[in-house]
């Protein structure tokens, strides 16, 4: 069958060269032999590798030099635990800001109060999570160790403008959905986290940024396995790592730079993205469901007028190869995940499907 | 270049008719339009795959009905953690009892009591590890919330070639150098678990095998996702699990049945293992390192008169394509690391270069 477009939340399209490259190197990579999958993770083929993806990833994300980057395991999910087991002791009064956008959120909270004290500083669930709170600084406490958001917001399709305002409070974000789709400046940020299954390449892998100072805090309750500290001392292999599943990152990364780097790839992303807002606003039937100003660049939910439409707009899209377009059941109606990987021809054609649907159904 | 055979401890081989399989449907899995890499951990495609996945291991493994089968994220270290977390609060005392067979033990212990108190009711610490001591019932304490041993000591070379005697404790077994390599009746176990990146699959997808009733007591300090009863109600979807991992586990055990299961494999396997043994035995300058009695299958630990030829064989196996010999720095020499996806024909070639570098050595 040809490839078809994927619209999937995450897992989600990988680039069609970088999966040609893993295909053509799966049982001789690089004339070593053996497959990726087969290499001893101490073996300098290996180790080549990850060193390889974290250099691309400092150079395309400019991450400063007082920052270690792990390649991790467990997904956003077990970062939820693992930020406040090794930032919450920073402070005697074990405190956390979180700002609540949505269910990510909600779990990184729910987690979180395990292990300290958490106040939820503003929230968008008045208007199920169709837009960001405005924050000011003064919402945020000072003797908090950490605050936390959720940078893009996979569900409702909403993303920050501009990161808040902490003072010396470590900002934490969990930017899953759309690291490397546009530029941030790394030094804001005391953590950033992101599974790999949107914008870095398969399920599996965990990306870490953590700036050094923020290292060797962990509650004494803290498993080995999820405290910071021993993953940076091993380099992210005080275990075996997640090998393949890195090795295929480390080709996004190879991609995503030849491609030209994050910021041509924000460009394109702001094109996508506008194609498809651009449509939905001069839609008759078609409708976004997010306030203008905190839109998505990675999650476009919109919805028709009733739950047949939507039903039936699901299935001609399926048919005709613009796949897993059905909406998170939060928001319902249709979500359409643009990441990288995702052409813009990709967009293209489902504007082009969404048109001929309009004008056949109103 | 020509595949080579690789004596690895892990990650190590995989089948060859694994491998071919999984580069043929990188861009486009059974007519899905899709690489496994880019599908919805929700889609039926991918749903098949993990349940096919565990309809196979139970077969494979003849694991009752009462037993739960997880794929999780975090390899045998993290079950260190996570096996204290969920069943050390089975009884007031929080005791559990370890047997030291080496550095993988000494880690789980040393997790453990992070949890509980453990007592190590036998070691053999005082040989380097080079054989299991003998274990009879009366050494473990009845009070103890869990017994927990390692099945195959990978670095060390040794097995069990009986297992422990209990009682009501429930058993636990480190099974990750040995899992599906040889019988096990299931049934004498409360949990197994194993990292897949030795006789399973690709590093990254971590197998846990728990009897129904130990589910459900973890301590208020476990992570959610360090949980096992959430995984098991979510059947290890809490969150995205590592799908190609576990595709490519999938792959493996279709493989293992197409080969006649387990007890074909474990033929094969003890073949293997003898066809090395009885060299070793035979030779004047190569020797085995570990008690004959508690050899192992998997991991053939075995030394040189000195380190010079320790070195020159190493490096001259590897030109001839017999690579990963080295052995583990705790015990020096060499070590053949012979799983499943080993055939019989690398084990051969191997003997063969070692007879003739005996014949130019000695």
């Amino acid at each position: 069958m040809p490839r078809v477009y994927n619209f999937s939340a995450g897992p989600s399209m990988l680039p069609e060269e970088v999966l040609k490259t893993a295909a053509s190197e799966m049982l001789d990579y690089q004339n070593t032999g053996t497959s990726v999958m087969e290499m001893s993770h101490r073996s300098n083929a290996f180790i080549a590798i990850a060193k390889d993806a974290e250099t691309l990833l400092r150079e395309l994300m400019e991450i400063p030099e007082n920052y270690k980057v792990l390649f991790l395991q467990g997904g956003a999910s077990t970062q939820f635990a693992m930020v406040p087991l090794n930032l919450m002791g920073r402070k005697e009064g074990k405190k956390a800001d979180f700002v609540n956008t949505g269910m990510w959120s909600k779990k990184a909270i729910g987690e979180a109060k395990k292990f300290g004290t958490v106040k939820v500083v503003a929230t968008s669930e008045d208007k199920n999570f169709n837009y960001i709170p405005t924050l000011t600084k003064d919402m945020f406490d000072p003797q908090a160790s950490y605050a936390h958001i959720t940078t893009n917001n996979t569900i409702f399709g909403t993303r920050y403008r501009e990161l808040p305002d902490t003072g010396d409070v470590p900002l934490v974000a969990d930017m899953s959905s759309n690291i490397l789709s546009e530029r941030y400046d790394v030094s804001k940020f005391g953590v950033i986290y992101a599974g790999a299954q949107k914008n870095i390449g398969p399920a599996g892998v965990t990306i870490v940024i953590i700036r050094e100072d923020l290292l060797g805090g962990e509650l004494d309750i803290t498993p080995t396995m999820l405290g910071y500290k021993v993953h940076v001392e091993n380099e992210s292999m005080y275990n075996t790592p997640p090998c393949y599943p890195l090795y295929v990152a480390k080709l996004v990364f190879d991609w995503l730079k030849a491609k030209g780097g994050v910021a041509a790839m924000q460009k394109v992303n702001e094109e996508k993205a506008a194609m498809l807002y651009e449509f939905l606003d001069g839609s008759k039937i078609f409708k976004g469901t997010v306030e203008k100003e905190y839109r998505s660049l990675m999650n476009v939910p919109f919805v028709l007028p009733s739950d047949d439409l939507n039903g039936a707009f699901v299935k001609q899209a399926t048919a005709a190869g613009l796949i897993n377009l059905k909406g998170h059941r939060s928001v319902g109606g249709m979500r359409a995940s643009i990441y990288n990987a995702m052409p813009v021809e990709g967009v293209r054609a489902l504007v082009e499907f969404m048109k001929e649907f309009e004008s056949k159904n109103s």
